[in-house]
């Protein structure tokens, strides 16, 4: 069975929704996704950036994300076909911590706590792809590397590409 | 730089201890270390199986743990000789979690976050070298396996042996 690496902000979970939804409730204003396109991430906001590097260190910041559309039902076709390990890099954030298992077992009960990894730097897992929405995550990845669209990655070209989850289907289980 | 993986409990610290810190404040009863030597986790104790087991989900169980001798100072000479990352079987007990992140900060300022992976089954990380004292964390790896000596696995034969952190510098420093 060959194993699949999958990441939980901007793939599994709407990280970049809950920002543009914490900054609305903070500041009244409601930016728009396509604002963020093309920039790093939290670049394509106005202003406040302190502000929205403090979010993450909110309680239910991580626990309340949306679920990426059609992620569940690929994922659970996915985990039965592929060895699936979830890896998050959630030591940067320790609250993170219990919120990403919660919100894991609740969105995701299919999966196992034994495929769940919370890491710092990924270069320490190994596998046969990995899908992520952050570069240096798949640079330091020896296996197949594929990178899953999100507005702050728009700009980069040197990764095989997923839009979504029903490209993630083709390509695995078409 | 080779990369060493090392474990926390029991490895570098004082599980074995703990438990039986515990069992002796519920119980009144001291059960002394050897007793538990060449049996089973928990298996060495002479009754309350059930109650030993949910020690790990009480508050405090991973906050409060011993560090084992000279790990510390062993540790932090290996940390600039090797790219060391902490793995730790964290997700079977979800309040581990924070409690074995802070746990970590405290008695090993000198990691990084970075260098922190809490994951269900071992097999999903990779390095050179793996410190470790369950044998089954040891199968799964495919580097250098050294199983550290604790008294529930004396009874194994089929893995190079470190007894103490003292043994670790001599092999790893020497």
């Amino acid at each position: 069975m060959k194993r699949l690496l999958v990441d939980m902000d901007d793939v599994l979970a709407d990280a970049t929704g809950q920002f543009l939804n914490f900054y609305e409730k903070e500041f009244g204003v409601r930016i728009s996704r396509e604002a963020l396109n093309h920039k790093d991430e939290l670049e394509g906001f106005p202003d406040n950036h302190e502000a929205l590097r403090s979010f993450v260190f909110r309680k239910d910041f991580f626990r309340t994300m949306a679920v990426n559309e059609n992620s569940q039902e690929v994922m659970r076709r996915l985990n039965e076909r592929y060895e699936v390990f979830i890896v998050s890099s959630a030591m940067e954030f320790p609250n993170s911590l219990s919120e990403k298992f919660e919100w894991l077992n609740e969105h995701f009960p299919f999966l196992h706590w034994k495929q769940f990894v919370f890491c710092g730097h990924k270069s320490v897992v190994h596998g046969d792809f990995m899908i992520d929405d952050l570069p240096h995550n798949l640079e330091a990845f020896k296996g197949e590397k594929l990178l899953f669209s999100a507005p702050h990655n728009l700009q980069f070209n040197h990764f095989k590409r997923v839009n979504d989850w029903k490209e993630v289907e083709r390509m695995f289980l078409g």
